[in-house]
This record gives structure tokens, sequence and C-alpha cells, in this order.
């Protein structure tokens, strides 16, 4: 298989296929990592205008994975990839809809920006700031991961959203203590609260991306296994 | 192209893959539908028996998720499918990952079941109840249109999908007064708000099902586009 794959690659024609559409990939996730940017300093700062901003830019993030999906379905009826190759392009198809989904988290932030009343709340929004810094470095950690295809690192960031979990779980008491002491404030509490989860979920499509990693590097699918599997599998 | 399918076909076990392909996505759509009903039952009788049958009931629903996408990596490498075949296999490894969520979702409501503080909460439980049962309905209708790959119902019932958010929006603002009313009962109540943020989701991920239903039937990639323009891709 991996010899046919060689014979292949010597065309020289699909390789640069293969690239492009990596590349692709990865411009799409320097576009999502602004977006998740410009939505934390836009609900930090209350700014409307970056808020809508961020909400216009989602279907540029949306229209890159339509096209990447079609691209990686033409590779696949044209090529007829194997092995190695065909991992990359189903890493790549699943990839896509995580970080498509993380842009829906940057607008789930970007419309939190949007509500007035917060602006009586600041202290709220300087933990979901912190927790939001926490996800962009995690982020941009599982996009290098992904450019260099590093399955090690993979797994270590994988690892590090159980601490994102808890910055959220501390999060979500303080809120509710907030909301216990001060009712009037429910309705734009629980705005916090969905930008919370979101920032949450941020962390959680990241360990999805180091899944599919980890699966294109060691042709292992480790989704629903736990560490102590994942390193055996790793050789680690 | 098509008649290149023709042709392996003819072969008659490229066409059983396919149909066994099927079966296993449809087995475990019936899974899935069935860890729905039963987390609703759990919660709406507060069962913990149930709830934790449910629990345990996940891992079956990740391993067929796992064992499907590599059924269909095989398929993808050994027949290198072409036109409608390989958009049956893609619009498969898609829907499972959603099927793989809702299972998700089954396990958040199943845990809500288990918060024994909702005993006195029994009132809220019925507006989940009846959200519950709507979202059970559209997950059965959706994997019927998936059975008969029906583009036309998957259109309808991703229009349904509104309704379900609507049922959400005023299932929030009531568990908001109630919050404002009571605020020492403010954790439960959460509780009872992620168990119904959980049922949303069950619709969301639908329309997605549908999403893949009508690529496979059209080959149209529908994904953040209008309802006008579906209409038009699918000729109604």
């Amino acid at each position: 298989m991996e010899n046919m794959n060689l014979n292949k690659h010597i065309s020289g024609q699909f390789s640069a296929e293969l690239d492009d559409i990596r590349n692709r990939v990865l411009t799409m996730g320097g576009l999502v990592e602004r977006q998740l940017e410009e939505s934390l300093n836009a609900l930090s700062a209350l700014d409307a205008e970056l808020a809508q901003k961020v909400i216009a830019g989602d279907h540029q993030v949306n229209g890159m994975e339509v096209a990447i999906d079609e691209e990686c379905a033409r590779i696949i009826a044209k090529r007829q990839p194997a092995a190695s190759d065909l991992r990359l392009i189903i890493s790549i198809t699943k990839t896509i809809t995580d970080l498509e989904r993380i842009g829906d988290a940057c607008v789930r932030i970007a419309k939190t920006a949007l509500d007035k009343r917060l602006k009586n709340q600041k202290p709220l929004l300087v933990s979901i700031e912190n927790m939001g810094r926490h996800a962009t470095r995690m982020l941009h950690a599982t996009l290098d991961a992904l450019a260099r295809m590093d399955a090690e690192v993979a797994l270590e960031l994988h690892k590090e959203d159980s601490k994102l979990d808890r910055e959220y779980e501390g999060i979500i008491r303080q809120l509710m203590t907030y909301m216990m002491e001060d009712p009037r404030a429910i309705p734009e509490v629980l705005d916090v609260l969905w930008a919370a989860r979101a920032v949450e979920r941020v962390g959680d499509r990241c360990q999805n991306i180091c899944e599919y990693i980890i699966y294109y590097v060691k042709g292992k699918d480790v989704r629903h296994t736990s560490y102590e599997e994942m390193e055996k599998d790793l050789n680690l």
C-alpha cells in the first residue's frame, strides 16, 4: 500500500494537492484563531463594533469548511488515496468540522458582547477573559501541532483540556453565587454563562482535533479511550 | 464515473458492503433513539437506576462510531468509490459523529436525572419532558428519512427545528423567572437548564443529519445556505 502511494507521489501533482489542502486547513485555523481573539477582546471591552465584525466574519469560516470538504471529496474520487494519504484526508474533513464549530462559539461570545446590561457586570467578564486566553493558547498550540503533525504534543494538549474544564467549573460556581446574591441580574449573568460555556467548548474541539492528529500519525483511532491506552498506542 | 460504479456493483460484493454499512448506521441510530427516550424517562421520573443504565450504555454508542468510521475508511481504500457511492460514505461518516453527540446529550440528560434536589422541582421537569418528546419524534423522523434517503422529508425536518428552538427559549424564560423567584433553588435549576440545552442540541444534530441526506441525494452541500437556496437545489 505504502509503496503504491510513493509511486503516486512521484508524479508530484498529487503531493502538491495534499500540501495545498493542508495549507488551506491551516489558513482556516488561523482565521478561527483570529475570530476567537477578537470575540474575547469584544467581550472584555464590550466593544459592539468588534463584536459585529466577528459575527459578520463567520460566513467566511463556513465558506472555507464547505470548500475544503468539497476538495477532499474531489481528491478521494480522483486520486483514490490509501494508507496515510487517506488518513490525512479523513483527519482534515473532521478537523474542519471542529474548526467551524469553534467559529460558532466565537459568534456566541461576540453576541454576549452586544448585551448592554453587562456594563454593570465588568468583574464577571474578567474570569471569562482569563479562561478565554487559556483557550486561545490551547487553540494556537493545537494548530501548531496540526501544522507539524506532532502526535506527542497533541496528546499533551489533549490532557491540558482538564485544566480548562476546572477553570470553567470555577466560573460557573462564581456566576451561581452572583445570581443568588443579586437575582435581578440573572438574565445578564446567564448571558455570561453561555459565553463561558462557549469558551469551554473550544477546549473540547481542540481535544477532538488532537485526536485526529494522533489518528493521522499513528493510524490509531484514540477517541473514547483512556490516556493509559493512548500512551501505549503512541509508544510513550 | 457512474458507469464504472455500475460495473463495480455488478460484482455484488461492493453493493453488499454498502448495504451493510447503511444498516449499521441505522442500528446505531436506533440505539441512540432508545438512549434518548430512556434518558427522558429517567429525568421525568427521577429514576436513578434508568439514568445509570443510559450513562453505562454510552460506551456502546461510542464503540459503534469508531467501528463504522473504520469500516468507511476500509471501503474507501479498498473500493475507491466515486460519485454517489463516495457521497454515501462521506454522509455516513458525518452522520455518525452527530449520532455520537446525541448520545452525549443523553448522558447529560441522564446525569440531571441523578440530581436528588430535583424532587422538589417536578413542575420544571414537565416542560423538559414535552420538549424532549418533540426532539425524540424529530430524531425518529430523521432516522426514517435516512433509511429511505428522502431529501424532501429531510428539508421539512430541517425547518422543523425552529419550533424546537422556540420551545427551548420558552423554557429558558420559565427557568429564569423561577430562579428570580427562588434564588436558593438556582443550583438545581441550572442543572435543569443544562438538560434543556442538551435536548435543544438534539434538534441541531438532526438538522445536520438532514443536510447530509440532502448532500447524498442531490450531490449539493447545503450547509450554511438559506431555505430559499435549498429549495432551489432540490427543485421544489
